[in-house]
């Protein structure tokens, strides 16, 4: 079996502290180590520890030298809608003069601009618009990426969407975790009555669904639930079916009004609730008192303008397990910068620096369903690393907007993206 | 004499609108041109035309294929701290945790950790030191930097900084703008007594300010005016001072408290107020009817995690010249993505992208004085040109947090950093 030995770091960041059942680690301690390499064995870390106890087990492994910088887990980045078609670059100074929503969407914009984008797409097409997406954003640090459909929204296009993640599974050097959201939103035809609107939640519970699960397409199943969106009774319907048919949930909620979200999220067992912009107190409560991880996505709210945020210190502090992630997507995140979003979790969420390293590794992986052996240097987890042009973990969130990031290799093998 | 042909643009991004007396040009049009091929003759640019009109004049021109890629002219950031010495990478997530300014003070933090650290190092250790730091900013579409000094506070360790950006002006293919801050803050060794403050105002005055007009380590004097740092009158004698030495005059206003800096800044001709967070309606009308730029720095705002931000729309809309910048440096702004800015002039400042792109050209040489041939792409104005992995301007601020720039010309002279 193949070994990797990185030597030579001045810190190992291993995010493995106290467990903590079934939401990582306790947030404030990031397991920084001083003086420790990494062995490496076939894609998995072997060890974790003083060079001279690896010396001679690990004599023949390929030397990697750190050179005097900081080692993390690759990032987990568990909230992604890579999947579309044309940027809507043109929405964003828009919003800024105080065109609301309904007369951007008027002009051609908003979400279903994109979906009418990418229905008239083929899927070899979407395919060569994601890969250097994909790619882009692991140069930032992430070695494992959730990526949603949700902007086909019709039995043919949400399943070209699942499919395109497929082929971007075989074809990148990376943990891509498929998401089915056929929830995203209600697409046009289908708004024009109550009776109309039924009939989608029909179609993806009875149409979409099963096919989705047949053919594996994806891992979750995820719902926007939020008032004009999908109702608590609809998403509860739909993520019921999906857990039947062998998904895991996860749920976009209380982004921008508390709508009982978080609570609907923690009694479904969902591995993540997404956005918490608005969150109530008794959401904070049940998240605290649930397994369901509270991830958060600060970039959104920056790039559209929002001075509130989530309560991400109410929420550590009461002891939800808190992820962040870059909410990557067309409209409302065109980020690919993850380490931007950990800037923000420190400056705008008030999070400390190992909190936000934690909450962009073993507790990703814990939005994730993965927390058991992804997001963390430990033995017997993915050998998934990245290498930071650093000397602190601290400088990570610090050169705000800089990309920092100078290797990855995700199950052991290097991704050449950085 | 070289010549240069950019041929095969999908924009070229002239920043030359309709002429406006001192202040750039008004700041929603951009210039936006397409078709067009950029003629550059030794360091000067000498014709945006049509492919067809330049074939004949420049046959013999290197011809620069953009790759349906838009061009704008290299960016001018006119506000810089970048001579200092460790990065000050604690100080974020204490601030963040609630830690004031007077902890981290005496924790060992702050601008006198700076001063302290600056004065222990040797010129050539803080050239090595900057330069790379220059060509990071660089690398992200800047062509002008304004470099100033602030991190001496002494005769000895002011004159120090100067000559470390003298030396940078030699090495980097860049336009770097000196400006001394001598007047960034009082030192602790004149913090006892009214008696002591007034003497390091005298020194600034009397010992130091002669050498760097003698030796013309400056194009600019600037002071940090502000309730607690120096005071109106303060200013004022320092800045006078300064222009009978012969300097240019910028200023540090209206920060976090407004205090009559933009004021006083338009009454003594600066090229630019800075900060202005905290900017009066007075203030506001004085910009508006002066030949001051107000030079805005939002992610200072971001990084410290204020809510506010400076009220750019009002002063656009008053009248007043805005022009954006990073205000690198290591405590508050330790950001080399000026780009990123360009985002949050259109997130969080409500520009449209027009005025971003033009606050952060034309009317960022306009706060340096630089207008007349700077900042612009026009037959006449130096050939300083920045390439973008883009096919419209507004995919600038949009890809937020990326890095897209990928080549800087400055006078025709290609940059490597990119």
């Amino acid at each position: 079996m193949s070994q990797l030995l990185f030597v030579n770091a001045s810190q190992v960041v291993t995010c493995a502290g106290p467990a903590r059942a079934r939401r990582g680690i306790e947030m404030t301690d990031a397991g920084v180590r001083f003086g420790v390499a990494i062995a490496v064995e076939g894609d998995r870390i072997a060890a974790v520890a003083h060079p001279s106890e690896l010396e001679s087990t690990f004599a023949g492994a390929e030397v990697i030298d750190c050179g005097g910088r900081v080692v993390t887990p690759g990032l987990v980045d568990s909230h992604t809608h890579a999947i579309f078609g044309r940027a809507r670059y043109e929405e964003q100074e828009m919003r800024a003069s105080g065109v609301g929503y309904l007369e951007i969407a008027r002009r051609g914009g908003g979400i279903h601009a994109s979906v009418a984008d990418l229905r008239s797409r083929s899927e070899g097409e979407l395919f060569d618009l994601a890969l250097p997406r994909i790619l882009r954003l692991a140069s930032y640090g992430s070695t494992t990426i959730e990526i949603k459909s949700g902007y086909g929204l019709s039995v043919e296009d949400e399943l070209k969407s699942l499919r395109v993640i497929a082929r971007l599974q075989r074809a990148a050097p990376l943990r891509l975790v498929p998401t089915w959201l056929g929830a995203h939103e209600i697409p046009l035809e289908f708004r024009e009555s109550e009776a109309r609107r039924s009939e989608y939640v029909s179609l993806l519970v009875h149409d979409l669904l099963p096919i989705v699960a047949r053919e594996r397409l994806a891992s979750f199943a995820d719902v926007f639930c939020e008032p004009g969106v999908f109702t608590i009774d609809e998403t509860r319907a739909i993520l019921d079916a999906s857990r039947s048919a062998g998904l895991g949930l996860k749920l976009h909620a209380d982004e921008l009004e508390p709508h009982g979200g978080a609570e609907l999220a923690v009694e479904l067992g969902a591995v993540s609730a997404d956005h918490l912009g608005a969150v109530s107190r008794t959401g904070i409560v049940a998240l605290a008192g649930g397994a369901t991880v509270a991830t958060l996505l600060p970039g959104t709210m920056l790039f559209l303008g929002r001075r509130a945020q989530a309560p991400a210190r109410e929420m550590i502090e009461a002891g939800a397990a808190v992820a962040l992630a870059t909410d990557f997507n067309p409209g409302t995140s065109p980020t690919f910068n993850f380490p931007l979003i950990l800037t923000l979790g420190v400056s705008q969420l008030r999070m400390n620096v190992a909190e936000a390293i934690v909450a962009a590794t073993v507790n990703g992986a814990a939005a994730l369903g993965l927390a058991a052996g992804v997001g963390r240097i430990e033995s017997g987890c993915s050998a998934d690393l990245a290498l930071w042009d650093a000397e602190d973990i601290r400088e990570i969130p610090y050169w705000y907007g800089d990309r920092r990031c100078i290797g990855t290799w995700m199950g052991g093998r290097a991704c050449h993206a950085c």
